[in-house]
């Protein structure tokens, strides 16, 4: 089975990966608006970890909303899902038998519950998997450092292949950098470096 | 991390066995009430993909709660559900630092819901891992079938390791065989018998 992961460098969809490794052939797909070139951290951790990667065009349409719609919430949950579901969407519409994403049990943004997983599937003729939805916080932490290796610091210096990234640079842009720090709680990213 | 998976020698919880097996050392729980001898099906199971395994004592008196909440209401969803409840918490008393099992995002009977998971990692400090609650049930055939020999038919004559045969079998002692073909539906029944 050929996966397409959507693959931001860090652990959690890393730890993914590798779940999935035995059981499938893993494309990880760094998507970037093209707003900044942060996806190539995520295609320096794919290379680092082993797994070919690919560049996955996402609409910079999608990126202005969500940023107007994190500036009218004051946070960026909402802001987050949309874009995670047009990740998924646009992965969806390539050749894969499956897509995946490193979204997690304890997670309260992005999440893929299981009506949206079925429409995805229903839709596009794949799979969606998930195989870190039954897996916890701790959990996640235990089995990535026992197999990781992770450099960690808060988000303004850390920079990952996420939508976060790209969503921050649009907003400092758009707003102000002042703005970006009210609305999007600093908080410690993760990018893995390697495997132990 | 050291592993306690809950399994039944079919498909799904031998495929949860392999995503968690290349972070994670697995050990097999076989469960059984002492009814029958059906769990040496799955620890044949267990030998056969090349996993260590366990028998997992379970409380007779659970079984036989199980089946009367079966005979009363008509069907074995919430028995089969208070018996998985009951493994897990058998399981999680053990010395693992981790209980798994295969329960699949489409499911119906038995479901692991993130309250759930959470007392029990709570209670006993453990955590609970489900890598097949993210993955659906044509997924999970896709990759079942090109990773695993599998032995299919229906339920009465492919005999599984898992708590529906024992209690099927509880079921016709204390009210016939007839009773067993009324509320327990027939359904395709699968055992893993190696790996491709």
């Amino acid at each position: 089975m050929e996966v397409g992961l959507l693959y931001s460098g860090g652990k959690d969809s890393t730890l993914a990966a590798l779940l999935l490794e035995p059981v499938a052939d893993v494309t990880l797909l760094c998507g970037t608006f093209g707003v900044t070139d942060d996806y190539e951290h995520a295609r320096a951790a794919a290379d680092a970890v082993g797994f070919p990667s690919e560049r996955l065009d996402l609409a910079p349409s999608v990126a202005t909303d969500a940023v107007e719609q994190i500036v009218m919430d004051g946070y960026p949950r909402n802001g987050i899902q949309q874009v995670h579901e047009h990740a998924l969407e646009r992965a969806a519409a390539t050749d894969f038998d499956a897509i995946a994403d490193g979204t997690r049990r304890d997670d309260r943004v992005p999440t893929v519950e299981r009506p949206l997983a079925q429409s995805i599937e229903d839709r596009h003729s794949v799979a969606h998997l998930a195989p870190l939805a039954g897996v916890g916080r701790s959990a996640i932490d235990t089995l990535a450092e026992a197999h990781l290796d992770i450099e960690t610091g808060p988000s303004e210096t850390v920079s990952k292949g996420d939508y976060e990234t790209e969503l921050r640079a649009l907003l400092a842009d758009e707003y102000g950098r002042e703005r970006v720090e009210s609305v999007f709680p600093s908080h410690t990213q993760s990018r893995v470096t390697g495997r132990r």
